[in-house]
């Protein structure tokens, strides 16, 4: 596996214990009285609240918060606050529930093919300290980027993924491998051009996201730009979201749009939408990263 | 026809002889030499040139332009002006010229349902001198809205449209005798809640134009804020397009975005959506009346 | 006192006893324990809570929360719930308070001058309900924009400002004594071209609201779209703020911006930025008579 | 000086013939008749046109111009052309006039400080082959940033700027050396934490940009986060904009703005700017490297 190490190393801050948090996370069906049950279980446990967020969705029926603690609030570790949090979660019975550390760093792999910009702006901001998570590998099925993970210090590993089934399956089982190695909390498909088969979409449900260059539900599938071109829409879009079974179709983080007229082709679209592409991709990334993201069937809760 | 006559006259105003303009559009085949011919063509008119726009398509090999030249700087009268531009027109194989006058106001018919908010912007906007069209009519399929067209002073017909294929289509056949009687140089949906029937389509095409309530073309036909929500969206959208055949499906013309997030319900999609609409259907209908939309095939060249 | 008589009901809807809600608000200094004093207080008193709001301002060391409940799930009146939430408030050392009563409608007094469309946008919304608000009277220094208010059934009081001091300030205590008759929880001043006198904004503090045609706090006092045209800025906005002693200098509640080019003269961005200051305005005010706004010195939290 | 001889080559592309073009700018005093003297200008010449655009400024009475065309369209070389065009200028009072071509290249020398994210965009934008320039050199007057320089293999030079008038004398003379030896069409200011004295912002009128982290007018100065938070505002913004004698005032190329809220802390504006930083400061000198950018006093005419 290539590494490059010349590269100079990233500009990663060190927090300071005052700055360590546990983040805790629940849903469950709404009724009354759970703010008041979360509430009192951290007022309870002398937890310094930083940040705190709620949402009782009308449409589901579901209750959803996101509370951030200091960690040198508490009087005991992780596990214990885990366990006490765990007995309020099977009170309100919950369907999801989480608490993690930011002083334990996450991982992400980045899958990529030939297109440079998302990969150039993920690896930046990670260089920069912005980004904050650990990268310990790029997959790429072409060759192409291998200088640009290297220029950062990144392993790259080629897998090809020829067109038949049977190779196709083989290339996925070893991008699978390769990836899970690392025990990745996120799996980018930062324009990586090939659909991921169904049984790796559920095996990494949640925890794999793509960059769509389309506003999505628009134009799905391939060349977004093209398609947007030829309907004439006045504003192309890029989409962050989470990968299922079904192409293009999961559970939206986060989008953005910019206006276009008739002067724009398609390779100026191309040219304009890399500028959403990499915010979009940054934003939802740092959202899911950061635990920010909660789902409700095809919705998301985004407390950003 | 109930007309009120207590309403006040609304706030328009006069232009004076300097702010007369004639506006030329051209759309042909593209190649060398067109804009030269043109601009040449208006300095041997003396033509004094206000505001000039030219686009040549690089994907459908088409070239557009809208010329607004003072009406005062010409010694000869508009019918010799059509006459002069008919003849660079046959030489540049146009398929579309035109040549109109400020001076004469444009008309507009609104059809209406229920939903207020379009239409009490676009009599506001009217009745303060903003928006710049004779408004002889309002037609709907309810009551509803009779107070508001009367408030404003404006004639108002009820045609009820029955669910009947017979019924619908004398209704459609009323509709059409009422508006074309004022000769419009616009038909607006206004949040008009029937399908116009192909027939009609095709006798107002051009100047038949809707604003749908959703960020086409995703979430065409009903409902589109219940689908924004329900495909979970972080951005919502409204588009005003020209009508064709086909639903929700024709050139674009304009359309903008707000963003949303988890906590806005459809209500609350319906609610903040309103100023979207308003403000895309009056810049669409503004371009369309003051011909800064030429059309190439299923785009629209706009010339803001 | 001119009242027209004849301009149709506006079209407002009666809440169902289940929509019927108590805001209610508070801000005090930081400290832990608040929220989970505040929502057990909520519990206690099984107040069905329907939204929820809390930021603790890390640059004040202050603290906001805002509260909506159903009003049907107490078993006591608004007086026994602002009594009871008078003690938490003394436990908190509050230095803001209040519950309000969604039935009991809000009232608002519009100041304007001679330009027609934020009162045309204004009272159109109010009209199709869409503004939740009584508007008992409009005042002006001018006679133009009478027949608006009278097309909309709005009693119009005309008051001329006059340039000499003692003139002025006769005319400031007329608009003062017209004003307050109403006992309005909004005076807004809707384009209204005059400066108001320090005591009157003193006196109507946290209720005198201004739209500015320009993003503050660039482009305070005149003509702001002029001062931008000749600055050269590629964006021109509106800001919506509570009117202090100084000009244009007071909290901002809200704000927008659109993008402009070199091809835009003064003229066309008066034009188009009509559109900002109509939502601008709008959404300023209705976040105002919601409760949503609470002010923390020059800022405001805005709970939208 | 430092220079990494490891580093990947970039990415960039070599144009094809049929891509080469000539780019014409023009500015003159307005009069009838300038349009049709250029256009049959290049139709004399057989210039193939494959983008024009032209202003004329109400307020300023001035004409400007923008003509890009085929190189191989024309018969004679650039130094003919530029005679030729120079003939047009003198007819027309012309008091600018450019003739560029695309196949040289541009140079772009970067200063910069200790924040590094203007820096990383820019150069993986270069490396990816988006930004077309040279960018021989990066000054700094500290060493942070070196590796990042250093990574794409740009040499680096570290000139100490001290707070004496003579050692801060002697620095910019030594950046101007530097800077010069490399005949730049842009010196950027990539968040360049030190004034630049007045002898070198007019010896590099026309070249060199800034990148303010604000929305200028407002907030000029130092820490322009902390001021927007302070005053309140709901927008934040960056402007790209020509530096001038005057701190912060020169004409602006680019704007943009996102907005924020009450729960932004000055470092949550500091790290949500800078996504507008990146985009406003790419755009702005891609704009100004095509030629694009036209002044007009302290106003710019952008032909984007």
């Amino acid at each position: 596996m290539p590494v490059s190490t010349s590269a100079p190393a990233p500009r990663h801050r060190t927090a300071a214990p005052a700055d360590r948090r546990y983040i805790l996370t629940l849903s469950c069906p709404d009724r009354t009285g759970i703010v008041s049950r979360i509430t009192s279980f951290l007022a309870d446990i002398n937890g310094w609240i930083t940040d705190a967020a709620y949402h009782s969705d009308e449409t589901s029926g579901r209750f959803f918060t996101r509370q951030e603690i200091r960690a040198d609030s508490l009087s005991f570790d992780i596990e214990e606050l885990r366990e006490r949090f765990d007995r309020v979660g099977a009170e309100l019975d919950a369907d999801h529930l989480q608490v993690t550390d930011t002083a334990v760093p996450k991982t992400a792999v980045l899958l990529v093919s030939k297109e440079s910009h998302n990969l150039y702006d993920l690896l930046g901001r990670w260089h920069a300290g912005e980004l904050d998570v650990n990268i310990p590998l790029v997959i790429s099925n072409h060759l192409d980027l291998e200088p640009v993970a290297r220029m950062f210090g990144i392993p790259f590993v080629h897998v090809p993924v020829p067109a038949d089934a049977e190779g196709k399956a083989a290339a996925f089982a070893e991008i699978r491998r390769l990836a899970e190695e690392h025990n990745p909390d996120a799996v980018v498909l930062a324009r990586f051009m090939q659909v991921v088969p169904p049984d790796l979409c559920e095996a990494w449900d949640g925890i794999l996201l793509n960059i769509h260059h389309g506003f999505l539900p628009s134009f799905r599938g391939a060349r977004p730009y093209h398609q947007a071109h030829a309907r004439g829409v006045k504003l192309i879009g890029a989409t962050c979201h989470y990968v299922t079974g079904e192409l293009d179709a999961g559970p939206i983080i986060e989008q953005d749009v910019i206006h276009v007229d008739h002067s724009d082709s398609p390779a100026d679209m191309i040219r304009r939408g890399r500028d959403i592409e990499r915010a979009v991709l940054f934003r939802g990334l740092t959202n899911h990263l950061q635990d920010r993201v909660l789902r409700d069937g095809l919705r998301t809760i985004v407390f950003a």
